[in-house]
């Protein structure tokens, strides 16, 4: 049995589904010579962590403020000092992160089978607006959607209601693309039909809802939506 | 100048900051040999983000059903297999933890000294009853208080609430006692005297409030609210 997933429309989400983040090592590895890796996995885990804390405390910091504190708190944790020009060095990174590569491929696919393509990312404006200009994804998108618009962090269901306000369409005819579980789980329990892009063969979380279908690469994924027939 | 804490009553977290949930490990070690470690590290941490996930959510599990999930995530992701038995001695290790050395002395000098002391905590009444009576510290408390009757986890500002309530006093008279800094961030952000029970050394949090002092045992937060002269 084909996987299949009919669905009018898919939502991606940007760190981690589109584009790399593991790429942003490199540029720690750079600033600091062999703490590279142990940065980088500090700071994406304490970034995401303060999304949730703050949406617990009913706070917002847009995403480039979480994401400069979170590199702040992982420096410090690791004993490391950094002045402004390798913080800033290190958030601008965040700008110039390279798609993985099926990425491109798989949205023109998407996008010739007639499906509408947006985009909807904890990131700023600002910031999703450089990735993807930067990786030459722009022009797939109809929408570039931030939580910026209603300041408060995936997975709480009002970000999710920002596309589903938008494309007007039935919730599960609405596909949702992320290779983050916890997203994945926010977005199904939201009642969109979630693809769980697991590229690193990881388990699926314990809360909220389940992946529709769960697929290894966006090439699957486009030929799961071309199986659908619809 | 002394550290003081000018405080009426306290307010204390449990896990981590009262019993030691590090004593779990020798219990995943029995059921795992030569696992111990990596299971109890990757189970609170999921414990953690489940249910900071569930308040973003706006959705609700127990803190013992959050704790299964968590295990049982654990155990996936490790690639280890756990029947019901092993499951089961392993929550069960969360009514037996043991209170750290400086705890009981500290709750009776606080105790001497006329504050009113609570608990407050992410656990179910029956986990914070049976792991309170068991540790022989249930006396010292004038109130047992469980997130379970808000229906959503710290650092959620209606936890917070719930004791701040109970006492009617202002909340810069009540003190609050974490090891954990992200609870120091809410209940500093609520308006609570947080006080960060740093018993490891760590780096204090980068989103929420400050605490108002920090110390490294319990012996030292007595003597900060004896230090107060109020």
């Amino acid at each position: 049995m084909k996987k299949c997933l009919a669905v009018d429309a898919l939502v991606f989400d940007v760190y981690g589904t589109l584009v790399d983040t593991g790429s942003i090592s490199a540029e720690c590895e750079r600033v600091f010579p062999g703490r590279g890796t142990d940065i980088c996995e500090a700071w994406r885990a304490k970034q995401l962590q303060y999304t949730w804390l703050l949406n617990s405390m009913g706070e917002y910091l847009n995403f480039r403020e979480v994401t400069r504190r979170a590199l702040i708190f992982s420096f410090r944790s690791l004993g490391l000092g950094c002045d402004k020009d390798g913080e800033r060095s290190l958030l601008d990174a965040y700008l110039h992160l390279a798609p993985f590569m099926d990425v491109k491929q798989a949205l023109q696919d998407l996008s010739d089978s007639g499906r509408r393509l947006l985009v909807l990312s904890n990131g700023t404006p600002g910031m999703l607006d450089g990735v993807l200009a930067n990786s030459g994804l722009l022009p797939h998108f109809e929408a570039i959607m931030s939580v910026d618009e209603v300041g408060v962090f995936k997975p709480d269901p009002k970000v999710y209601r920002l596309a589903a306000d938008r494309l007007e369409l039935p919730l599960d005819r609405i596909g949702f693309v992320s290779a983050n579980s916890w997203d994945i789980a926010g977005a199904s329990n939201f009642g969109f039909a979630a693809a769980w892009l697991n590229r690193t063969g990881s388990v699926a979380d314990e809360v909220g809802g389940s992946a529709r279908i769960e697929v290894d690469g966006l090439s699957g994924l486009a030929a799961s939506v071309r199986n659908s027939g619809s």
